[in-house]
């Protein structure tokens, strides 16, 4: 797949960032060099530095476009105008997300560890962020009389631990598509949630 | 807190283990040295030897032990006569087990894919029978009648994700005793099975 060499010209963000996502994910972050990655793009290690100031870097955009692109993506989800309605639209949206991207899921909670302070505080306010918006709607369906958790906060955090923890074992073409999976959860949301 | 030398004598498995334990916990086994090992237990790097083959045997030993614990401190718990009494017993030692070792955890779902695959088959198989024995639990409270859920197995993996998922935010001595969490947990728990 890899290339003997390359323009620098070839060297695009997202042919790094994939190399470099595939390669994180497969051998962790620690024990991938910058050498490694500009071999599977396919380009002398020199070059990818045209690119990214170093592989801290390289991780750090990784993980922020992920979440990005999660909170991006959830925005732009159509939403029921209940808290309950728009509690399916999150679960469902949840798992379908992440779902689609096993790889860049599996970096964003194994490599928390190996960001930067500052990078690491980025991260967390964004991961704070989208956490905040399943908080909002269990909130408002609180308030609604609609669910019934003695604490919201730990509801989120149940929750997403849920929802999450399908891509530890679902897999593609198995006895379940990501529909079939995503109904039962929601049931089981429903439930834990007292709606 | 580490010594500068000290006699073969007290290379001993727990001190060992300990240190390995903190620094993988910390660093990420990829990052962590043998000679960073024998460091923090005091003691010369060839010394390490005398205990423990290689990173990888010491690695496999700690996520072995810990599962192991886990399965025995399991099976020594009391549990209730019911089906939705044992799923209580089981939501409720689940957080204190692994509130009580939070670097054990961490590493046992860190570190899985830095095990030969033969030392992974065995830990997924450890795994593995600790997901049978909620299982199991389900099946019998679903037979009974006291639980509605679609599918066991989905259930079984819903519960442990997001009972695991309190080591992520749980901290000794916030606003919540571990007591008052597995409560809250508990309810959520029965709700998530339609119980």
């Amino acid at each position: 797949m890899a290339r003997k060499t390359g323009s620098h010209s070839e060297i695009t963000g997202p042919k790094v960032r994939d190399a470099a996502l595939r390669l994180f994910a497969r051998h962790g972050y620690a024990a991938v060099s910058m050498r490694q990655i500009a071999r599977e793009v396919g380009v002398q290690a020199g070059a990818l530095y045209l690119y990214t100031k170093d592989k801290q870097s390289l991780l750090f955009d990784l993980m922020r476009t992920h979440m990005d692109e999660l909170l991006a993506a959830w925005a732009a989800t159509p939403k029921g105008s209940t808290p309950l309605a728009q509690l399916e639209d999150f679960s469902r949206f949840h798992i379908h997300f992440h779902l689609d991207r096993p790889d860049a899921v599996f970096i964003a909670y194994m490599e928390l560890r190996n960001l930067s302070d500052a990078n690491f505080a980025t991260l967390e306010a964004l991961r704070r962020e989208y956490e905040r918006e399943l908080e909002r709607i269990l909130e408002a369906g609180h308030a609604a009389g609609m669910i019934n958790v003695p604490d919201t906060r730990l509801a989120t955090m149940a929750v997403i631990a849920m929802l999450t923890g399908v891509n530890t074992w679902y897999r593609e073409g198995g006895r379940l598509s990501q529909d079939a999976v995503a109904d039962i959860y929601w049931d089981m949301v429903r439930g834990a949630v007292g709606a």
